[in-house]
């Protein structure tokens, strides 16, 4: 399993990923799903990636070596006009790994898919968020649902529903990814330390903040130990259920 | 979807469901999954229902037939002797529905399921909660895993996760599903009330609380808001992320 989560807020992006991959319990291991494509005062553009691994390691490097050949004839991450402009090219990879893998894989017991979460902004345009899905279409945030979640999305959805709006502080819906990341790997041991965070504050055309929390990790470890007893303390205080009610047949 | 909750503690049985169904989210309804037989100073067992309700509604009337047939032969929840043979009764009459429905229903978009929570106590016996599965083997709760949730059972499983433990008094287990309740109702519209809640206290040997909970409620409104806020509140308190870091490339 996986967890990415993409939030865009008036102030900016914030996105993070977990690093877990398993082909079954029994075989887990830690894979960055970040990838950030970033040319300073003109772009930056965050990549969150969910599926089998050989299908999203595919689709980035095909990104990386299309914005490599500098051909402008070549769409790419790095010529892209506009985010939606990403969101096609990077729908247009996932298309043709499919062509190519799809085939082989649609028999297994796991089949080709491969989804992103595109957050970023390019020089003139503006900062936008998207959702891609395995068949390569995709969706935008917007201000009713301003977050994507894929994966493992259940367990730590609850605190962003709560917390997050677009008015959101950047250094709160840092927090409230981080809390998400806590909830989830609590319930879900296909996700996994260490997570990875971005900040993108609108229009700075720079990443404002990229940090890896790895197990251990002295914040995060404080972060969920508060939270934890914050929870409690809070259902301690929570009124009573009445129970004068007879039981009825 | 439903979510049903049962919980086995040191001082007794705490169980709740939701009650609606849906085919579609353009055909919703309310039905109660909660099925209680009591006879006092002898025997409590309570079921909780998930699963297509043509089927869970069909294993409970077959119960109910066969408890009423008063006859020792037939095997029944009124005359079993233990908890083990309860679940061993209902498994029966769910293989019994699957048998006489599920072919018809194997092609279908809705293939039989029918799955039970069943919690209880019988005289001179241990309190015991079970859980069946659709093909009808079943697994009991201990002191590791002392609850069973069905159904849409991630979003409300964190708080449970965090509070309770085989020493939960049955007044915070209570409150504890209730908040459990809340955060799933918030984020899946096919889990819905009334809520059902029963709590039975060990050798009481008759039901101590049952109470519906409808839209509305004084009680679950007010605590879904205190939930709400302390949450947040407990949240804003939270040291922030610390943004020292450069950003890496």
């Amino acid at each position: 399993m996986t967890y990415c989560v993409g939030i865009v807020l008036n102030d900016g992006l914030v996105c993070a990923s977990d690093s877990r991959t398993n082909a079954g319990v029994d075989n887990i291991a830690s894979f960055c799903k970040m990838t950030v494509f970033e040319r300073p005062d003109d772009r930056v553009v965050i990549l969150l990636s969910s599926g089998n691994l050989a299908g999203t390691q595919a689709v980035i490097s095909m990104l990386r070596q299309r914005g490599e050949a500098r051909d402008a004839k070549v769409g790419s991450v790095w010529n892209a006009r506009t985010m939606f402009d990403v969101a096609v090219i990077v729908s247009d990879a996932v298309r043709d790994v499919e062509r190519r893998d799809g085939e082989r894989l649609a028999g297994s017991a796991t089949p080709f898919s491969a989804s992103f979460i595109i957050g970023g902004q390019i020089k003139g345009e503006p900062m936008r968020l998207f959702r891609t899905f395995a068949e390569g279409n995709f969706i935008e945030a917007g201000t009713d649902t301003p977050f994507f979640q894929t994966g493992e999305a259940k367990y730590g959805k609850p605190i962003i529903d709560r917390v997050i709006t677009p008015s959101t502080t950047l250094s709160d819906a840092m927090k409230c990814v981080l809390v998400s990341f806590d909830s989830t790997m609590r319930s879900n041991l296909s996700v996994g330390m260490p997570i990875d965070l971005a900040c993108y504050e609108r229009d700075r055309l720079r990443l404002t903040v990229r940090h890896r929390f790895a197990q251990g990790d002295a914040y995060f470890s404080a972060l969920s130990k508060e939270w934890s007893e914050g929870v409690r303390d809070v259902f301690r205080r929570l009124p009573a259920v009445p129970t004068g009610d007879e039981p009825s047949p």
